[in-house]
């Protein structure tokens, strides 16, 4: 099975390897879509790929998920992904990241990276060094969390009215798992429109702060999964509705910023089936993509804020289309995607 | 073995996978190197590729005697390469290139194709539709033979005077393999220099037409092969140095259009042990890829035969260098372009 078949399979454009003798640099570029435009996605770099097929699988994968967390944001944006397998040896990190740049110099703009796991501003310095073709500069963009955070609050916020018939936050009650970067953040904006919080958190001292500043109800894992309460805010890994949580679940609603919340797409399925409606992760956590695609001309805090701000109407054409279709709303989103890239 | 293996051992800057599902594209751009400039090299278009790791390792091998080829022709490009696995049903060819042509797009002007086997020039005018990087298109460079003849002329008179002492071709006795698009027009400018000709086709049209208008004398490829003369110029088929042929030959050097002459490496090595110097094919041969080259901004014609005049003093230098080194004009060759590529 060649790589032609995945990329046939799901619809990409590209695929690209990028090497360089001189600074040892192995990379892949995803290149899922830039029908709407130039294809973002970051850079992740690891030392860790088990082989070139899964490096490459990981690549599609995570560039395909762009495309689609782009096109349902409206960005003007396709979706790209990228990867260096670091040397195992000593390296120059500038030199390969300088390489990286060239590479991605040659594709002309039709992918920008930005900083993902294991890398950082400073990369993205190295790589700007070749090409303007780079987002996620330090003195850019800035933390994209906060950003990420407002929009699952707007995401909160129309599915709260659509499925729970409220227009507003008050009293509202939700668990939140995880309160780092943008768990936090989210505690602070619920807490602010009056929602009641629960937390859980493998570091204790970011729930402490939860607990002293948002009022939040401290519990471990196990005890917030069967916490009794209106919303499920996932922040933390990928996974969060699997089979041993799924059965604990006492929400209505399922709205967090972790990416891949489902497990399997099994589990969509299965919190239908007890009445709770999911609001798809990547429709809800596109803020930190918003933000991060503002630096494309010159950055305004503001603009990424309002057009953030808008993760609310998508929530609820998707939860609204959802109910007329019977169909549930992360097969919507999908659609509503499909038809952007290839209706 | 993952393709990063060949790409890092060969120095390649990248291996492109393209494709579009509307059009059933699968095409492959291999990217040797854009050191020197835009990476130029003819698309291949097959339907009979065993597997797409076959298309790959053509598609890689093929960029980098491209790379070759335009550095020691001392052209300001790259040497590129691209495949396209042509669909085995039924399929619409102009959307099909017009696809690749946006993934060509796609790569900024990095690499700039044009025709080769099995593509032509309307193929290359749907690839036009989607990018203006595109060459070998109708009514620019036009057919590239007689500019490749000439260069092989310019050659082999280079040669000539090095290893033969001879200033000009007057009475040189030169045996023709292959009288097609090149060695037909390479005939007439031997016989115009008042070379005797031996030829040798599986055409026996075109064998008449040498016979009959420059005086060659028309053999079996087993006798052209064992006639004694001053050069042997193969311009058919690759591989026409192998161990066949090697013993057989009774001439003095080895010159002419065919690419990939030696069926071997050994095979070089072998001809210098028989006393035969070996002008590389890949120096003597560039007149083509410096005719469609000179597309880049505005064609002329005039410019483009002053370019591959020059083929004369890279053959020149090569022999001298040979010469002086002791090494193998091939290698001599192979080193120029390392030193300029990464010297």
């Amino acid at each position: 099975m060649g790589y032609f078949d995945t990329l046939m399979a799901d619809r990409y454009e590209g695929l690209h390897f990028v090497s360089d003798g001189a600074s040892g640099l192995r990379g892949l570029i995803g290149l899922h879509s830039t029908r709407l435009g130039p294809a973002i996605g970051g850079t992740r770099a690891l030392a860790t790929y088990a082989s070139e097929e899964a490096a490459v699988q990981d690549v599609l994968r995570l560039s395909r998920g762009m495309s689609y967390k782009a096109a349902l944001a409206g960005l003007p944006h396709g979706g790209g992904k990228s990867v260096i397998m670091l040397p195992r040896g000593p390296f120059d990190r500038e030199r390969l990241f300088e390489a990286f740049g060239r590479a991605v110099h040659r594709l002309g703009g039709a992918y920008l990276p930005a900083e993902d796991s294991g890398t950082g501003p400073e990369d993205m310095a190295f790589i700007r060094r070749a090409t303007p073709h780079v987002l996620g500069l330090a003195g850019k963009s800035g933390d994209p969390s906060p950003v990420t955070a407002f929009g699952v609050l707007r995401g909160i916020q129309a599915a709260a009215r659509r499925v729970l018939g409220r227009s507003d936050l008050q009293g509202l009650r939700v668990t939140v798992m995880g309160v780092g970067h943008v768990g936090l953040p989210l505690c602070e904006l619920l807490h602010q429109q009056g929602a009641k919080l629960w937390v859980s958190d493998v570091d204790a001292g970011r729930m402490k702060v939860a607990v002293d500043r948002f009022g939040a109800t401290a519990l471990s894992p196990e005890a917030l999964v069967a916490q009794a309460a209106d919303v499920y805010a996932p922040c933390a890994l990928g996974g969060a509705i699997n089979d041993t949580t799924l059965p604990l679940l006492k929400v209505k609603l399922v709205a967090g910023a972790a990416n891949n919340q489902l497990a399997e797409a099994r589990h969509g399925e299965a919190l239908a089936n007890r009445g709770i409606t999911y609001c798809p992760d990547y429709a809800i956590n596109a803020g930190g993509l918003i933000n991060v695609a503002a630096e494309v001309g010159t950055y305004d805090r503001e603009k990424a804020y309002a057009r953030a701000a808008l993760i609310h109407d998508t929530i609820d054409q998707v939860l609204a289309r959802a109910k007329e279709t019977g169909l549930r709303p992360e097969q919507v989103a999908d659609k509503m995607v499909e038809e952007k890239l290839y209706g």
